[in-house]
């Protein structure tokens, strides 16, 4: 993954093409009427030049210490990587990043390019008291691989997995593969789809994201209906700690106590970095199928996902969004002619099928009766196939809606069907409301939208997007009193904190709360045990 | 669960019947001659009367004390009592038992109505330094209830859970239950089979185990590809802890750090009592369908099971017998004249498919296809049905093999398909070894059988029965060198010490060995937190 062709401060490639197509002069005009901020303002990015980077705490002889672990190309002191890998890419770290406020950036940056480099690393660390902040595509939207403040002695090094991306063994017989943590989703694919296997996990960071990024924070991919999200993919993984290479159980199915290797997925670098892991696979799907339909309201379409799963219908993907937003992306697809009907009051959703041609025959047709049963209205094909083709672009939106003045950022959580309901009206309404009253404006005007993304028997995962006109004179603190009142109102309805984002530094103080004390003193507990020093990502996930 | 009707020394009602029924005398027979052993010996049990049962250790003013906690009938000093609770149902167990060794025999049960009362028992023990051992139907067989060995001041209390058997929740929308740990598989199963829905969770000693023991163990049930194993349908728990109550995270799914509650599944009692806990429930199937098969050799009914996991084929059951344990099973089922033949060398296969008739018939259809592929040979549904009806037998034929001069045990692991053969070939070898290397005779002679019964994508699991002429000088001697030896070739295979099992006091060595030291000390740092004077369950799973 070449860096030089990134974004510094914002997502993908530097010479993106615009997503919005022919469309943007149209929307980009409907959102300032529709905030009543008339032509929407030119907000642009302060350049690499004009930003504040405080010089490398690491001096010539530390670096030349390094260079005894490994080649001195591969720590990199240069202004550029260091401002690359400050923060991760959430709607925070870019208001800082775009501001030029680089207080976070690493002393260095370090490639390793084997497991025994990261683990002398880790040992070199250790003994300096350096603190090591794994990376992998840097795509965290919770502040997982912000650096955190030290004295300011200690150094901080961030540990950028990207050159450890082999793909080392495709088991077809026990349909497991062995990969290099820092593997990209791409390139993963590519060797996998090479010998007809697939891992099938493509969250929505899927091009920027890295194997052992997606363990490390709980990720989830767009078929997790299928594939399962990292915690079920996950088989076994090799991490180097404090305390030497953790190798963990790597069985089908054990019952010799407590499996620690579940402690792995989430943990987020605290224990230690994730230098190779073993994950399931699957035949390359003989057949797919996307089909929208049409829902009355949010309602119906929730009972109908519900039945979906407790009835054992094998879908890919059930992906239903709420009428905001199915309105705002018929708008961002269809341009803003279409927004003058305002929202239709109907809910878009996506179900996909993939596997061999009796799997996705068999579940296309009993979803048909069950969709049906709940009232939805068949569309074809169409919008799924749009869907399928342009579903890593919406990430892209982000940067545009900076430069004019915008604020938009997600949040996400899983809870129960039964409180689900209640849950997605209260967080929706919270969310209103908090921005009208912390806006730019009086009675600031907002886009709050959500959909289902994640389903189980026992309940589903709701996404939140928020699109806002952005404080300018404190536009940090605005995104602090909405993620609060947000994040307040997904655990006041029974949700969790996080499900596939993570916890990083955003979500610390409600992850405590939700494990109560017990489960976080066994999260210290271990921490003390194979960090002891606290060298490895300090500051993440325990507060 | 009226103990008085059970077995203190053996497997259930002290009155089942005989379930070798008409074919009793003729195996008898082939069994003895099967073994050189002509009519098999008379070896009875002593009667508890004749046991040496030490004193309790449990003073009457200790015993006022705990009268605070709970009403005074329910901490119970009584002969039987002690005796029942002395050890689990494992081969071991029952030859120290029925040798009337009661040295491990708890000082007292006690018998919690509450969750509080757990806690405040709990709470006592920490203050007065006495040992707890949580208990639940007591069937296990690696030594997870025996009363460890204390100083002579530390007295064991055994928490017998029998008494928290309610059933406090079902909640359809979720699919969720909530109950009591306590409650038995048939009471719980009747409860919920009353509102039309089902765990699904059918273990070999799903007669006198309980809730908490399956998630303590992480117990696996017949139909596990379709319920899952404990770890599987378990939501989430309440562990009355040294640090206090423990409620554990519940969501459908949550990317907040590590989830602490897949620390209970397989924690064997050692953080705390599980007092009640939340588990996925099913609509009780509309339609079953168990049908036989019949493969020419073990190797391809392992490729069939394979194939069918793999290809997402919806089973709630797949069973092959080896060809040494189909023979034995025909012979049981048939009477003694089916032995003539000897081994036909074939294997029989029973697959499950439960659900709606959609489900069902979708599942039996595709199965048929891949199982014909393997050159499965349908062999209808009488087999099935019969397995269906008597699967709860097999326990019952122990007492009489005992009673008779023979030993019987099984050990059982999970390995990934590409070891699965090897292991396999090498642990049946070992078993027929190491036992004719140390029986009462030359050369002795046994019965080493197998059956693969839980199956995954990447792997299955393996359970293995052996029967032998018990070396009536040292039968304990016997035991643990065939353990060593069966136990290190499954590890040196590649296989888990227990798939379902679990480790109690008997795989505590070969666990150690498997976590590794890292997960050790991760796993010793939560006991730390948790437990810090080591009150609860010491001597289990940690070593």
């Amino acid at each position: 993954m070449d860096k030089s062709t990134l974004r510094w401060n914002g997502w993908g490639l530097c010479d993106a093409p615009d997503v919005l197509g022919d469309n943007a002069e149209g929307i980009w005009q409907w959102l300032g009427s529709y905030f009543g901020m008339g032509t929407l303002p030119h907000t642009p990015a302060v350049a690499l030049e004009q930003a504040s980077l405080p010089p490398s705490r690491l001096n010539a002889s530390q670096q030349q210490e390094l260079a005894a672990i490994m080649d001195a190309q591969r720590i990199v002191v240069e202004d550029r990587e260091r401002a690359y890998h400050a923060r991760g890419r959430s709607y925070h770290d870019l208001l800082h990043l775009r501001a030029g406020r680089l207080q976070t950036a690493p002393d260095a940056v370090a490639y390793p390019a084997t497991a025994a480099e990261a683990q002398a690393l880790v040992a070199h660390a250790v003994e300096n008291d350096i603190a090591l902040v794994p990376y992998g595509g840097g795509s965290s939207v919770v502040g997982g691989v912000t650096p955190a403040p030290t004295s300011a002695q200690r150094a901080v090094i961030t540990v950028d997995m990207a050159l450890m991306n082999q793909v080392l063994d495709i088991n077809k017989t026990d349909m497991v593969t062995h990969c290099e943590a820092g593997i990209y989703g791409p390139h993963l694919e590519r060797c996998l789809q090479e010998a007809a296997v697939t891992l099938g996990h493509y969250p929505q960071s899927f091009e920027y994201s890295t194997l052992g990024g997606w363990i490390a924070s709980r990720g989830a991919g767009h078929q997790s209906n299928k594939y399962g999200k990292a915690e079920d993919w996950f088989v076994a993984a090799t991490l180097a700690t404090h305390k030497g290479m953790w190798h963990t159980e790597t069985f089908p199915k054990s019952a010799a106590g407590p499996l620690l290797r579940d402690l792995v997925p989430g943990s987020e670098g605290v224990f230690g970095i994730i230098t190779d892991a073993w994950v399931r696979i699957h035949e390359l799907p003989e057949k797919r199928e996307y089909r929208a339909w049409f829902f009355q309201d949010f309602e119906s379409g929730v009972n109908a996902t519900r039945a979906l799963l407790q009835h054992d219908v094998p879908t890919a993907m059930v992906r239903l969004s709420d009428a905001d937003e199915t309105f705002f992306y018929s708008v961002l697809h269809g341009g803003a002619d279409v927004a003058e009907n305002g929202p239709m009051g109907f809910c878009l959703m996506l179900v996909g099928f993939e596997g061999d041609a009796a799997t996705v025959e068999y579940g296309a047709a009993r979803a048909e009766t069950v969709l049906r049963e709940y009232g939805g209205a068949d569309m074809g094909a169409s919008l799924g196939a749009a869907w399928l083709e342009t579903r890593f672009e919406t990430p892209y939106l982000r940067d545009p809606m900076l430069d004019r003045g915008l604020g938009v950022d997600t949040i996400e959580t899983a809870v129960s069907w039964e409180r689900l309901p209640q849950l997605h009206q209260t967080v929706c309404k919270t969310l209103t409301e908090v921005i009208a009253a912390n806006g730019p404006q009086n009675d600031t005007k907002s886009i709050v939208m959500s959909h289902l993304s994640h389903s189980y028997r026992t309940g589903a995962s709701l996404y939140f997007t928020f699109v806002f006109p952005r404080n300018g004179e404190d536009a940090i603190g605005q995104w602090q009193t909405i993620k609060t009142a947000a994040s307040d109102a997904i655990v006041a309805a029974g949700g969790t904190i996080s499900h596939h984002h993570g916890v990083g530094e955003d979500h610390r103080d409600w992850m405590k709360t939700e494990k109560g004390p017990v489960a976080n003193a066994l999260l210290h507990a271990l921490k003390r045990e194979i960090d002891p020093t606290g060298v490895i990502n300090p500051g993440k996930l325990l507060s």
